[in-house]
């Protein structure tokens, strides 16, 4: 605000006055006003009193699905950290809208949170930047961000697909197919190329018809593994991207005439009733939530390196029964 | 802050200082402002410019915890349903301590949403009364407030119990058990109600062994269920109080010899897909959330009657199975 009075000419609260439509300005002085306004970039900050330099004990997160158990779990232990920090929490669900995200984030930048933990549904973060520079701590979680070097907590996606494929080998699976999310899902890409990997490290071929990449809905994954599972080569077991396609997935599978193998990327609660029970690679969504916010807070502490951090967290291969299997005659 | 000055006969600005802490107030002075302050009961407002006339467009939820699938649901309801309005959401779990709940509900008043749509914890809302007076909507959900006289959104608790009761002993049970939350939440005592009354209609006398209430942590929950199916006069069905208190009873009763009746509160991802499928008494999560952040709005937008609303929904009695087993001999 004073680079904007300094600017235009003016005091700053002429400045005050235009940013919240006040009497008492002149249209020329106004024109000023907002001519330098658009110049510096300067955003209406909705509570301006709370300045930069000064907290305000809150925290934005946005995840894709707050619905999802992957990200309830995740958001339960972000909201603790920052309960244990005395910060309280926006919450946001992107639902996979990459504006829906910026614009989230933007909101929660004008509320003049203290920092950000973000899932992030877009592929170009550089909009962030002028908020990190200006004392925003950013932290991704999930997903790295886009074209923008920051901190970021990840599962080791294409190594936890890799472990599970190599099991269903291992009990010797040939014909593997794969189900996954949207392929501009970094988590999707990177679980796709552990399939891709772990199918090359035993010298197996892989089909087109084997892989299929898009949306998780009940509707698309039915279609999908119907088709793996029909024609001269049906596939003997799949591997299930994450848990919305593991749970269709046991759906369609429980109807099948003969036993498929299956191993679903995140564990889910019952996994361990159904018959077969479902092996999985399961990866800790509240470790990962913590992890992001411990980060956020040191960072904010100027407890950190400067440089921004990467941390992968390990995974876990679950056996239950259905990743055990052994292929269809 | 206008009243603060008038009473301690100092302007504005000296009043800015002190509750700012910042320099150039003499002692006496800031004793007098403090006075001032202590005794109109004036609460320091992080962003002050923000008038209580003027709308922040943000949303206070707290719920007991996001990370239960249920709440999940009712959270992204009410996400939705704020987004539609253009208002951002504020969220924390209060982990049933009423204390926590209380001090999220006035950290959200402190930053001045607009509204609140509060699970309650605790049984004495009055703290609430100048917040409500001072103009910020409040809407309780699943449970109603204490003490106060506000708008809920409720599921029909009782009337679901006795439904999914009368259902067991239409199936020939008459030993049937009960094991529900704390009696100190207001739906677990109407599910216990709802209990008392199915069997009392239907002429049976309750042991007092076959009904609990308490935490509903899986040890506590396979305890009392394993008390239950001991002794002379074991249980031959359960009903099960909630979506916590199923999950763990499906396990316990999966390793069961005989087949014991189950019926659960709250319907769960899975349920049609156990052996025996679960019969459940669904209610609408993200239908309670969605009512009640509608109301929020109404009344935000002046739009519903002055007198509070109370809002019951109704619930659904899912068979699929294991409600439907007959009594082991």
């Amino acid at each position: 605000m004073k680079d904007v009075a300094a600017r235009a000419g003016v005091g700053l609260k002429t400045v005050s006055r235009v940013v919240n439509e006040e009497p008492g300005v002149t249209p020329d002085t106004a024109a000023r006003v907002q001519a330098a306004i658009d110049a510096l970039g300067f955003r209406r900050n909705d509570s301006a009193r709370l300045l930069r330099t000064r907290r305000t004990a809150s925290v934005g997160l946005v995840l894709e699905d707050v619905a999802d158990p992957f990200y309830a779990g995740l958001s339960r232990a972000v909201e603790d950290v920052a309960r244990s920090h005395g910060a309280l929490l926006f919450t946001g669900s992107s639902a996979e809208d990459p504006r829906r995200e910026q614009e989230l984030v933007l909101a929660f930048c004008a509320r003049r949170v203290d920092g950000l933990v973000v899932v992030p549904a877009g592929d170009d973060h550089r909009y962030l930047t002028p908020e990190i520079d200006a004392g925003v701590a950013t932290v991704f979680v999930d997903r790295p961000a886009g074209r923008l070097n920051a901190d970021v907590v990840l599962t080791d996606n294409a190594g936890g697909v890799r472990e599970g494929v190599a099991h269903l080998i291992a009990h010797g699976h040939r014909r593997i197919g794969f189900i996954g999310d949207l392929p501009v899902i970094h988590t999707a890409a990177e679980r796709l190329r552990g399939y891709r990997e772990a199918m090359a490290a035993a010298g197996l071929q892989v089909a087109p018809e084997w892989y299929t990449m898009g949306p998780t809905t009940p509707d698309r994954v039915r279609a999908a593994l119907a088709s793996m599972l029909s024609g001269p080569e049906p596939v003997t077991a799949l591997f299930a991207g994450n848990n919305r396609v593991t749970v269709t997935a046991v759906r369609v599978l429980s109807g099948q005439p003969r036993p498929i193998a299956l191993v679903g990327f995140d564990d889910f609660e019952l996994a361990d009733l159904l018959d077969p029970a479902v092996t999985v690679v399961a990866q800790d969504a509240p470790g990962m939530g913590r992890s992001a916010a411990q980060l956020l807070f040191r960072r904010l502490d100027g407890l950190a390196p400067p440089e921004p951090a990467r941390v992968v967290l390990p995974v876990r291969l679950i056996t239950r029964g259905s990743g055990e299997l052994p292929p269809a005659p």
